[in-house]
C-alpha cells in the first residue's frame, strides 16, 4: 500500500514531519510504502541532517504551499502545485490509498469534499477523534467540528460511521454507540437530540447503549463511541485537550491526564469519504506525525472506507 | 431579610441541610434570619443531635416531600403542603426575600417559572454556574441546563443577566462577556452562535469581547461570564465537574482541580425570575448548603433581582 503525506504542511513542518515519517519507517508493514509530498531539496536536507537514507521515500516534488493563513478553499483551488493539492490528486487517481498532513484543516477538508467526495449515500462526513478512558481503553467522539449543525439522519448516521471505526481502528467487536446528552431519559435534550434518540433506538445497524452525559464521557463504563453534532462535540474535545495543558501547568504528571495529550493520537479521521484522509494537530511533534502515518496505514490496511460502504449499502432501507 | 430553606430537600435531607443552616448561622448578617421549611420534629431532632438551640431558626412545619423520583411538575400541584411549595407561596407573597434548595431541580424550577413567574421582558430564565479560573478566580458560566434549544435573542438576554449576577455577586468592576464557539471568528459557528455574534457585537448592555473556544474556558484570560445554551452548558459543566472526581479518582490532590468540587459554590442561580432563587446539587454536603445559604443571602443583599429589571428596562430599546 501506498501511504502520502504532506511534508509542508504544519507549524514545524517540514522538520518535524520529514522526522516523522524517518521514525514511522521501522514500525511500517513491509508492504507500505511512504509518499512524500513536498519541496524535494528540503525533503532531502532533513533526510541527511538526519542521517537517513532519503531513496526509502518516494517523493512527489511541489513547489507550492498552502499557507494556515491562506483561505482554505480558495487556496485549494489557486495552489495547484502545492503539496495538498497534489497528494489529493493523487488519492482521487489512487496513485496513493491514503493522504495524511498536519497542514490546513480547511484545505484538506475542501480535498476530501471536493476531490476525494464523500460516499454516495453519506448525507455529511465528520471527523472524529478519541478520548482516553479512565479504563485505559479509549473512546471514539464524533464529529468534532466539521458540521456544527446536525440534523438527526446526520447524527444517525454518525452512529453507523463511528461504529465501523471503532470496530476496525480500535479492535472492538461490537462498540457501544451512545448520544452526548443532557440526561440519561429518552424524552431528555434538544430538539435533535430527542428526535435522534428516537431513530437510533431501533437501530440495527449499530449497538445503541442510549444517552451518555457528560460527566460519564471518560470513564468507559457505557460506551466507546459518543455521536454528537460538530458544534458540541469540537467543544468536548478542545476541554478535554485542555486537561492536559492544565495538568503540565499544575506540574502533575498523571498517567491518566498525559493521554489527553492529542500527540499519542495521530490524527483526526475524516469519515464517510471515498479514501482514508487523516487531518494532523498544526503543531505536531514527530511522534504525531509518526502516529498520523500509522493511523493513515491501519485505515488502509483494514479496508475502512470499503467496509463503510458495505455497512452504508446494507442500512439503506433503514434511514429515510 | 428573610432566607428560605427547603430542610427536606436532597440526597442527605434532613441532616446535612438542617447542618449547614447551623453552620451559615455564625457567618450570615445581622439581619440576616433563616427560615426553615419543612418537618418541624426533624428540625428539632437535628438540631438537638447537634447541640443547637433550634429556636435561632423560624420553622414553617410542612407535611409533604417532593420525592427526587416524583413528576416535578404534578408534585408541585398536587402537593401543596409540600417544603418546596410552601415555601414558593412565602417568596410570591414576600414572606420571604429569597429562597433555596437542594431537592427536586424539576419542582424549583416549576415553581419559579409558575409562582414566582420570569421578570417581564425576559424571554427564558436562565440557570448558573461558577467554573474555576486558573487566574485563582472564577467565570459564570449560563446557561447550564434550563432551555436546551436558544435563540439569539435568548443568548443575547444570558449576556445581561450573566453581567449583572457576575457585577453583583463575583465582584467585577466590568465583567468580560464571551459566546461560547467553536472559532474565534465572527463568521465561526453553528446557526444560532453566528446570529447571536451579530446582535453582541453592537451591544451596549455588557461588555462583548467575542467568542471562547473551549481550551481557554478556564485560563480566566479572556472571560469572567460565559454565554451558551442550556444543552452546550450542561454538559461543559458536567465534563468540569468530572474533573473533580478523576482528579480524586486518580490521588491527585491539587488546589485547582479541587476547585472543580461542586461543594465550594453553594448552588445554581435561577437568573431572570422575580426572586433570588437558588438550586443546590442533590448530594450537598453541610458545607455546600452552608455556602448556598449564603448565596443567597448576598442575592438578596445586593438587590439582584431589582437591578436586572433595571438594566433589562435600560437595554429594552436595544433588543428587537
Amino acid at each position: 500500500m501506498r501511504i502520502g503525506i504532506d511534508i509542508m504542511g504544519g507549524d514545524y513542518a517540514p522538520g518535524n514531519i520529514v522526522q516523522g515519517a524517518i521514525d514511522a519507517c521501522g514500525r511500517l508493514g513491509a508492504g507500505s510504502q511512504l509518499v512524500l509530498f513536498g519541496d524535494q531539496r528540503q525533503i532531502i536536507a532533513c533526510c541527511e541532517k538526519a542521517g537517513f537514507d532519503y531513496s526509502v521515500f518516494e517523493i512527489v516534488h511541489t513547489t507550492e504551499v498552502i499557507e494556515m493563513s491562506d483561505h482554505p478553499a480558495k487556496a485549494f483551488q489557486q495552489k495547484t502545485d502545492s503539496s495538498i493539492v497534489v497528494g489529493f490528486k493523487a488519492l482521487a487517481t489512487q496513485a496513493i490509498d491514503g493522504f495524511a498532513s498536519a497542514g490546513s484543516t480547511g484545505a484538506m477538508l475542501a480535498g476530501a469534499m471536493y476531490t476525494v467526495r464523500p460516499i454516495e449515500g453519506i448525507i455529511r462526513p465528520a471527523i472524529a477523534s478519541d478520548i482516553p478512558l479512565l479504563t485505559g481503553s479509549r473512546a471514539l467522539l464524533l464529529d468534532v467540528g466539521l458540521n456544527a449543525d446536525c440534523k438527526p439522519d446526520v447524527l444517525y448516521q454518525y452512529g453507523i460511521l463511528g461504529a465501523i471505526y471503532a470496530h476496525l481502528m480500535n479492535g472492538l467487536e461490537t462498540p457501544r454507540v451512545a448520544l452526548l446528552n443532557i440526561g440519561s431519559e429518552e424524552e431528555k435534550g434538544n430538539l435533535v437530540t430527542k428526535e435522534t434518540f428516537k431513530l437510533m433506538k431501533d437501530s440495527t445497524d449499530f449497538l445503541f447503549v442510549g444517552n451518555i452525559e457528560a460527566h460519564n464521557l471518560f470513564s468507559g463504563k457505557t460506551a466507546d463511541v459518543i455521536v454528537t453534532d460538530g458544534f458540541v462535540g469540537n467543544i468536548v474535545l478542545k476541554q478535554a485537550e485542555a486537561n492536559y495543558r492544565i495538568a503540565k501547568k499544575r506540574n502533575i504528571d498523571d498517567e491518566f491526564f498525559n493521554r489527553f495529550n492529542y500527540e499519542l493520537y495521530g490524527g483526526t479521521p475524516v469519515l464517510g469519504v471515498n479514501a482514508p484522509i487523516i487531518i494532523g494537530h498544526g503543531a505536531s511533534s514527530p511522534l504525531a506525525v509518526t502516529n498520523m502515518i500509522l493511523q493513515t496505514e491501519q485505515a488502509i490496511k483494514v479496508q475502512l472506507v470499503t467496509k463503510i460502504k458495505e455497512a452504508l449499502y446494507k442500512s439503506k432501507t433503514n434511514i429515510t
